[in-house]
């Protein structure tokens, strides 16, 4: 997880990126060309200047989930996470580089680029799980090395599900408020395991009239460049359930009228299935799909009086 | 579930069709324009007969199982229920009708068709989990009812679990055999409960060249015609999981690429998300899906040692 | 122009509706289904309460701007078109029912709706330029009239340029917002007369990075459901001008790659190009078009010391 | 533009070719593969003979139209620059190869292509206002200048509008021929600025039946290969108006049902938009719409007698 | 066999129509909206003037063919069946009508419409072979039938062989014209017997770039709007032997890169196959299919000395 | 044509390979990955063991027929062959490798592969009428020759009718097997010469439902994969005559409805249009076709008492 400092309007960015050590002090480090990160360290280059960067290992997982968040660059990432985790996160001054880093972390690397100096990176195991392409990246010198005592090493095991889920949980968040642009009466929003917390995001509305779901699905899209299919369902569908969401298009989707692609869209540059996955081509197809009942859906079983039978009269011991 | 018996033949057909009670001794039957029971029962409706039919009320979930295999009209279908059995299924003499039921079923109506008699019926729940349009369908007239002793009451609840799960089951034998001509080296064949056991088809298989997954998914559309959605995926996949289905569909599917529909294709005219399903049209659109690893799919993240890896090593009481 | 007060809130709702004269005292009104004022006069209907209404007939045109604003049922639409017109708007009790209108509008017709009764309306013509079909609609009785001294009568006609004028302008404010989300980098949105201020939307951005284009098509339909057509260009390509837009059309668009469709999505309505204008569908195909150069695009004609030939020296009276 | 003749039939030939400056005497020549003058200089260079050229510099704008026509190589071009020009070309002798010449034009000069010999052109800047690839053409020996007395040096700015509008003039008058097979009806037909003259072609019809307007689109492309939109419109929409012709798309056309694409078709090898535009590909994919009046369009506002009001009464100064 | 007379510019127009015997000098007369005849008929209709037909039977075959050719109504087709004869066809007044008739013919029934009569037609067997849906068709009167001594009857039998071929002859050399448009080599062009002489085209074209295939496919399309299917062939590939037609296609067509369907197009109101056959639709879809060789054909196999074998010297008695 | 034997099973196999003779006796052979021989030859590979393969020289067209039957790896095809020539084929034990081969054989060569040897080899010609790329292929050395008194040389030549008919004839049979599981009224089924015996299919059924000619389609692509273009037809349809299927085409397909594309399919990597075929790409689009009357089909014109008249007592000498 590393902090950076905007040069121009102090706000402190985080992100978590990989690092192939090359050297005792040196790391190369990728700033993915999506990222803040890319941003800022391009501002220091391009004046021929080091770009300071503290690395922070180990802390609350509060901490993690509010410095993920999906937020521009006017928002000062240090604050989310003290949101996230209702207090303030003390920070102290860093030793050798002008950044300021949360007091509690276990260690610290203060780290500054070398500018101008690129390095060959072996190919990396990235978050579909797959290896990505051999990339030509920036190399950070360690300057300094701070840690409480007793430290802990906390790793994050790129690709694996401790280190995916922490993106999932707060990208709903912000898919929330597009999507409810799109339809007041959201419900749910599941990005589930299932798309490796990136690829897939199920919804769940009450459906006002018909074409909504398919203006549910762009927001996603829009949202989350990253989403490959978004399946929306009526809000009788538990979307975090992979089960009841297949169901939902098993029952109630036409597949000529009720899915839509849009080829040769965003994604991720790293996607395993996009146009060219060996170039690190980011284009894919997008897929949304309307889950829901449509105005011509056959009326429903329902068993009157269903609802008052007690089952505990009939099975000893039965709970529910 | 009905017995019957071809006029032509003399080899006994038996099928699981719903009945609505019209008065003490009298039952309508639907029997599906796709079953071989029509077929039967028309042989005497153009003869002007009466057509024997003994409704079997509780036996062993084997013979069920047995009894809904899709088979040819060539199959005496107690047999097959003897195979699953594994003994043949004993038979006694019906008391009005010349037909013979198994010897240890609970309850046996005996009755015999109306010839030309025709009456509404009610919208029923189907399995689809919906109501059907209404149909003028043929009347039975109840001869005798036998039955054992303290004999139970059997009834499956359509449209719910227990009676769907029934078909699934004997279904996947037969895809398989289809299958295996597009591909010799399918691995596992699910029919989930996601896709009510009737809609969704789920298949590993160990690829030998690209291509094998569309012919693999067409040869499951051939083999069950109510299939709308085939996922082929790698062996590697479990296709008991809709998780790891979905999984397979996030990172090892391009849309434009790898999937193909047929629309105005043959499907269930029972089917919820058919062309007209108020009208009761078997017209459906169905999707084959090739989730398998393209040739040029990256290769996935391996960590060397990680198998000889025991966990109990280090966590305490761990279990695998 | 009317304006209602939700029972619940007493937050105050401006639109515009249309009006069919049935007798002296009572007019018919269209509370359109997707217009918040439906929500309110169903919730006083549910009660079995007269719903109130103020017609204002006759204001500064910013005060219509504002009152048309696309905000959600918080917001208060007087205050909004206060902070168009830059002061607050000045009220004044209406004589027979609990509301406040502006102070210095022209007319204002006090109506009540009758719980209950509708009426058939003759087909009236709409904002397409086409007629809708005939509706039954709720009836207003006016219970009192007041206006200033010599007032104008302000008339908008319905399907011509000064009445969707109106609309046209305060849209693109709401599309940039959720534009934004999609692009950074968004520079110009225009809803153009050439799409009748409602069907099309040209919207120009400096392009980071390929499929950006698709995701701010996605974004501007999320926005507004209206839109059939989104064309989004490069930044050189001045949005307000038709000519320019289908410029980049015709040099920059492989249709096959760049264009993408949804169809049987939402749309308007009283749309004449719907799935089914005569019975008032909503349902509209969608289309994106991704009219940036892209990456293989070749360089275009540049000719050096171009931006230093004054014209002047050599066309007399030659003025850029 | 150059003056050739086809030596087995001694017609006359004449187009706008471009020159690169090799040296002093020398001109490179590119003569596209679509061009009647490849076809003639072919026929020389299989003889081994050197082609003889007169490039004409600067004559009456009538004579440059005429000479642009679409004809087939029977057609002698210097008398179709007569019929526009409403009376013969007066033609001299050259004075270094075989050719008659106008004998108005401003400078000719006299060149032949050297046999066999080829030389590589630095990128030119083409009509689409791009560059095109690299060639390897044929090269022209001056053999001499001969010029009227205070000649002007006329020169056309290639990718520039007073080049391309030349050939947009003459294109409809062909168009036309060939539409008026598909529709007898057709009103206007225009090849507008937006698409450069080339890529756009705007057609007015009177349509007697449904499905005209496509034949209509399909004649266009039939008629001019480089097309590739071609916008099908109802007789009350001007077609040399951008702005009609995109309001008429966004009231009167269903994507799914109005608009047909036609991939990998014959277009221009300097199209930007192609399948290859950097390895010089002419196929694209042509587009036709349909944005006629279908036979479901509800009937458009009409206010009876709205043209029997005289706004010269109401409105002082008032002219239409 | 039908000659009318354009009551405005005098001039003979002649079409094959069909009769329903109402009684002994009734007729009932379909004018195909597609038809000249058709509007002729309508202008002496609206001046309420009954229209003069003479019906024509029995003739030379050379007769038939000149008076079905596609021609516009500038075009007496009296003379056109003269030029197929190749002799002015001798004529004779008419005795109760004011119109000129084929003095050889074997019979003549000379009529006239009675003005607003219509009568029920029985559903026809038309020339696809199947029944058009019941029409309202004008009423002819008949006025005086005149014969040759010993006149033969002669029928054409519609949906037959005999009656479909006479189009099918004139219809190549119209579409010959608008194909060269598209290309200059166009080599042979067939309206096959498979087709019906009205649905397919085969059309073969020495090719001289990719994608005039395509264009020649749409310019078939153009010129003969029953035509549904258009295949573009090699010149190496006989048109008029459907079998090496189908061969072209089984080893040269890649479906999704060289087939294009243009839907919603104007064909036949008797096309059984449109998009609504009972109601007499004329929308249907078109498919053009590019069967040439592509850039990257492999070499075909090619056996050097081959042509000089002479297989006489090898097989007794064997002819070519 | 050359026999194998499998060495875990001793189960022979047969097929027909192509050689080319590098030396006197050595032959160069391509097992084609799809082949069971190449099954075989790898096992022996793997345990560098040379392959014993016997390459029989001509025999009895069923023995040829019967050995290149769609036959899994468990059957002998030398006891196919037996079947088709209704009598054992009698063998004999080889020289100089341990195989049997059919005592009346013409010739037989006695080869073995040399393990870890390849060559490369010129393109061939193959099949589809083209040449393939070039392989680098195993080597056989030929150990012994042994022949019948007076033998003749029996050559099949490759790409021509006497090569492709052979295989042709075989398909049919294990395609029907997969058919009827889609359809039990299948009634012919065609492997056309228009097809190149191996692209196309045509098969006519009686059909119960829509929708069946879809699955039969299917179940065809299933049966054989180097089908690419399958049509299904009614059973009034003569399969074996091209001119017919072409018709059903023309009446009874409208192509947006009745067609179906499968792309990037599994074809055969010789195919000239497959996706690439330089490169020798076996992925190919396939296209099924439901020719048959769809349940709108108008009736088809009937001559009542048609079938009783005789035409021999109208027309002397007729004969049917």
């Amino acid at each position: 997880m590393a902090l950076m400092r905007d040069p121009d309007t102090d706000i402190n960015n985080i992100g978590i990126y990989r690092h192939e050590v090359h050297e005792n002090n040196m790391l190369g480090v990728q700033f993915s060309e999506t990222a803040d990160a890319n941003v800022i360290w391009k501002k220091y280059e391009t004046r021929g200047q080091p770009c300071p960067v503290a690395i922070i290992i180990g802390h609350h997982p509060g901490f993690f989930i509010g410095s993920l968040a999906f937020s521009s660059m006017d928002t000062d990432e240090l604050e989310v996470a003290g949101a996230i985790l209702q207090e303030a996160v003390p920070t102290v001054k860093c030793k050798t580089i002008p950044l300021d880093v949360p007091a509690n972390a276990e260690i610290i690397l203060e780290c500054e680029t070398i500018p101008g100096e690129r390095r060959k990176e072996a190919p990396f195991g990235e978050y579909p799980g797959t290896y990505g392409p051999q990339r030509n990246n920036p190399v950070l010198e360690i300057k300094a090395i701070t840690r409480r005592k007793n430290a802990f090493y906390q790793n994050a095991f790129v690709g694996h599900a401790d280190n995916l889920l922490l993106s999932g949980i707060i990208r709903t968040t912000f898919i929330e408020r597009t999507v409810k642009i799109a339809c007041p009466n959201v419900r749910e929003i599941a990005i589930p395991r299932s798309g490796r917390f990136r690829f897939f995001c199920f919804i769940s509305i009450k459906k006002m009239m018909e074409g909504e779901a398919k203006q549910v699905a762009m927001a996603a899209f829009v949202a989350d460049p990253f989403l490959k299919f978004v399946i929306v369902v009526d809000e009788d569908v538990d979307v975090y359930n992979d089960t009841e969401v297949l169901h939902a298009i098993s029952v109630r989707v036409r597949a000529d009228h009720d899915i839509f692609m849009v080829p040769y869209a965003k994604g991720s540059p790293l996607d395993p299935a996009s146009y060219d996955p060996a170039g690190g081509s980011h284009l894919v197809t997008k897929t949304g799909i309307d889950a829901t009942r449509k105005d011509n859906y056959p009326d429903e079983i329902y068993v009157p009086g269903n609802e008052e039978i007690d089952l505990t009269e009939f099975i000893p011991g039965y709970t529910k």
